[in-house]
């Protein structure tokens, strides 16, 4: 058993022990009768992670008509070596999460010090406590094989674990709010028979109280807008029963902006659940598309960026045309046609595929090879060369490595033994990459380069000027640029300076 | 040799002598000396489709400032048995297209029988007297094979042919500007060389007087603003030297709604050439896309054109997310990602494929098999089953049969036996299909059905009762919605009155 969690910036917590725990839910109970006496409702976040966090301040930060709070909520983390230090940061009014959101510190320290109203806690007695409980469990798609997500599935294990400690705990007139991007089927096939089992073990009737299961996912952007996007934007949702909608559409209605972004009811569980998986695959399979044409434009002379401004003019009808780039990155459009793809079969028993979504992460996982092979266009040979690689996160001003093309593109060029240094203005650890040193100093990460790769388009990138960059190197290095960063001017100063320039899509340079 | 062209009202036209051709070439010479004196321009369409008869109209009502006439405009049809009767029927100041945009028979009055600027001939000899020549020849791509559009082609031969009468007559500084949608390359690689080689035939020197050579495509959608899409839209050019680029962009300004809708103008015709086939295909893909997810949602008990609107509510990222259906038909989806396919190897001699644009053709074009799958849940033998199709053109409320896919659907139907009847409000003929008798008494239509197929969303349709349908057909007949027509409740009363009932993506019905 671990003894201790570190936190990112390195400080050890220990984790609590049962004398601890015993003591917490005493003070747990004590908060609750507090709350409950002012009037208040009381819910928990299960799991605060880059959405519970936040989603559990947005709860806490509702007010009703006269300005005061409507909720408690209580932020549920389990006591795991790798993120129970989140507690108590958290319990301090910092963010256990980076953002550039300026919201982001401020909503904490309101809640957590000013309110009041949000603590975090890692023990599982709060869930007797609740009349709500928001899900928001991470839940990854796992591809076993590299460019073929179509054997990709879905561990639901820990997810089962973290409902069934619900069932054993909650009231049965408590609404389970699921949160979580899950594979379609999860909350009618998983969540309410794993609560309609404890339920029974409970001696709970569930025919006079069945479960009240609800779904309603997140649109979350990483970035300036992060809490906003997760507050004031357009939420669907669904539940499983009568009740369960009714409570759903209050509680989304008290914690939402609601009234510029009304809420879409459906259906059915199975439907949210779709829709979310599919609005990302949506977008998937428009990126997939994009690289194609970005091949062929580069073969005959072609700016695709240019081409996709005069298909955007026919906003309506064409302006979603994405753009081809090193790659698609984050936690969503790389994994949720894979839980979709991966449901049909295992929750539902159907046959066939989802083959138009599969293929497209297929294409998007392996695109940062074809920035390979734009390299290899000018040095055949990676052995030894020296590669430098701007920006590692998956978006433009962010720090957000998650499943970030960048890893792809160095894994790869290092298995042919190239030699690549990355860098990266809003990064400070790369956890995902083994031995992924990301330098801060631009300038020490040109020394030497033979290659630069404008792999994301940060504006720190955008600034640097053709004559600073061919200096540091040293050399004249090759410049690709992987997300249409450069203006066809700067193209031309660096190729007036000796520099061989690629592009993706960018067949005019 | 034939001598006559019949119109599709039946009218039979006789195709000219040599000896009206030689009076209509003094004509030609007369008219456009006095429409010179007039101050005005020369123009010719070549080729009065579906595109080339309006252009030409477009053309023709442009007006200066002070309101007069920029243009005359001389209409160029071939002398074929096939469509030598639009030359005649034009100049009487009938279009020679039917539509549901009013616009279009009074701008061909205005321009034929008023302003007297607009004249069709058969005559090649025009092509001697004009500054511009907007060519507007069809050009399809052929499917050898159903749903294998990977072994699609283009065969240029009449492109070409039409391209070299242009070479062999026109006057070195006249532009040609390529309207018609064709393969990336084409103007580059196809018209340039035609016209260089014509050129030099007739001892020009090609170095002094390069071939004026542009492109831009239209946006064209039948229907009731049919003119409208032509003139007031987006419009996307280039050319292959500074001078065609100069003398694209003064006829462009002087035609179409410029000052609503600017230009955009792109570095190269292999650019502007592959914007129109990639927005296409954008749509093709969007479209292919829908299918799986629909086939999924019917399995699931989700309706999924709710979640599709469930997902648009992102407006300006997720609004173009397009819907299942019948099919896709039309004149552009249907092949102008083949085109650009096609172009790849056969125009630039380049390995590779547009995979994703390709299989989502095979997607679309097999798309109508799976609303017979859903009869077959309810008869799994068509043989001798009484199927009456609601709908044969490939849009609602419009008479256009072009690639219907309601063809795929009757043939396969067919195929097996069953025994279908058509209807549609719009189509008076369906020339695409061999014993296509389409009936326009819905009544008769509905005698006997057994499945009833809303192939089409016509309005009419919107407005038939399940009673009526069901006392017109004298059975319980299966009820298949291809289109998101029928309401819930509708549907609810189908099920009521003892039919059964399907829908393309409908899973909860």
């Amino acid at each position: 058993m671990p003894k201790a969690s570190i936190a990112p910036d390195g400080k050890e917590y220990l984790l609590p022990t049962p004398e601890e725990n015993e003591k917490e839910r005493q003070i747990l109970d004590q908060i609750t009768a507090e709350q409950r006496a002012m009037g208040r409702k009381i819910v928990a976040v299960q799991g605060l992670g880059f959405v519970g966090c936040v989603m559990a301040t947005v709860v806490a930060d509702a007010v009703d008509a006269s300005g005061k709070p409507i909720y408690y909520v209580h932020g549920h983390q389990r006591a795991s070596a790798r993120s129970y230090w989140k507690v108590p940061v958290i319990n301090t009014g910092v963010p256990p999460v980076s953002s550039s959101d300026p919201e982001v510190p401020e909503i904490f320290k309101r809640c957590v010090l000013e309110k009041k109203n949000f603590r975090a806690t890692s023990e599982d007695y709060v869930y007797t406590l609740v009349d709500v409980v928001v899900v928001d469990i991470q839940l990854d798609a796992t591809k076993p094989a590299f460019g073929e997500a179509e054997k990709g599935y879905c561990d639901l294990t820990a997810f089962r674990e973290g409902i069934r400690t619900l069932g054993k705990h909650i009231r049965p007139d408590c609404l389970v709010l699921v949160e979580t991007t899950v594979p379609p089927g999860t909350c009618d096939k998983v969540v309410r028979p794993i609560l309609e089992e404890e339920f029974i073990k409970r001696g709970i009737d569930i025919i006079a109280n069945p479960p009240l299961v609800a779904h309603s996912y997140e649109r979350v952007m990483p970035g300036a807008k992060y809490v906003a996007s997760i507050r004031d934007f357009w939420r669907v949702f669904s539940g499983v029963n009568q009740k369960s909608i009714e409570l759903c559409r209050e509680f989304l209605s008290n914690v939402l902006n609601v009234k510029e972004f009304p809420l879409t009811q459906l259906d059915h569980t199975n439907a949210s659940e779709l829709s979310k998986v599919m609005e990302n695959s949506y977008r998937a399979t428009n990126i997939a598309l994009t690289l194609e044409w970005a091949k062929f434009a580069e073969q005959i002379g072609v700016d695709l960026f240019k081409v996709r401004d005069a298909i955007r003019k026919r906003q309506g009808t064409h302006d979603n045309l994405l753009r081809p780039s090193l790659g698609v990155g984050g936690y969503c459009l790389t994994k949720d046609p894979v839980l979709a793809n991966w449901a049909m079969g295992a929750l539902f028993g159907l046959e066939g595929s989802l083959d138009v979504a599969i293929r497209s992460v297929n294409i998007n996982d392996t695109m940062p090879l074809h920035t390979i092979e734009l390299i290899k266009q000018v040095y055949p040979e990676l052995r030894n060369l020296k590669v430098t690689v701007l920006g590692v996160s998956y978006l433009e001003n962010l720090g957000d490595t998650r499943h970030s093309p960048s890893k792809t593109l160095v894994e790869f060029l290092r298995k042919d033994f190239a030699i690549v240094k990355t860098h990266d203005p809003y990064v400070e650890a790369w956890p995902e990459l083994e031995e992924s040193y990301v330098e801060s100093d631009i300038d020490k990460a040109l020394e030497g380069a033979e290659v630069v790769v404008f792999a994301v388009g940060h504006d720190q990138y955008r600034h640097l000027t053709p004559d600073h960059l061919v200096t540091k190197s040293g050399n004249k290095p090759l410049i690709v640029d992987c997300s249409n960063l450069l203006s066809d001017e700067t193209l031309a100063t660096y190729k007036a300076l000796g520099c061989a320039v690629k592009g993706v899509g960018k067949g005019h340079v």
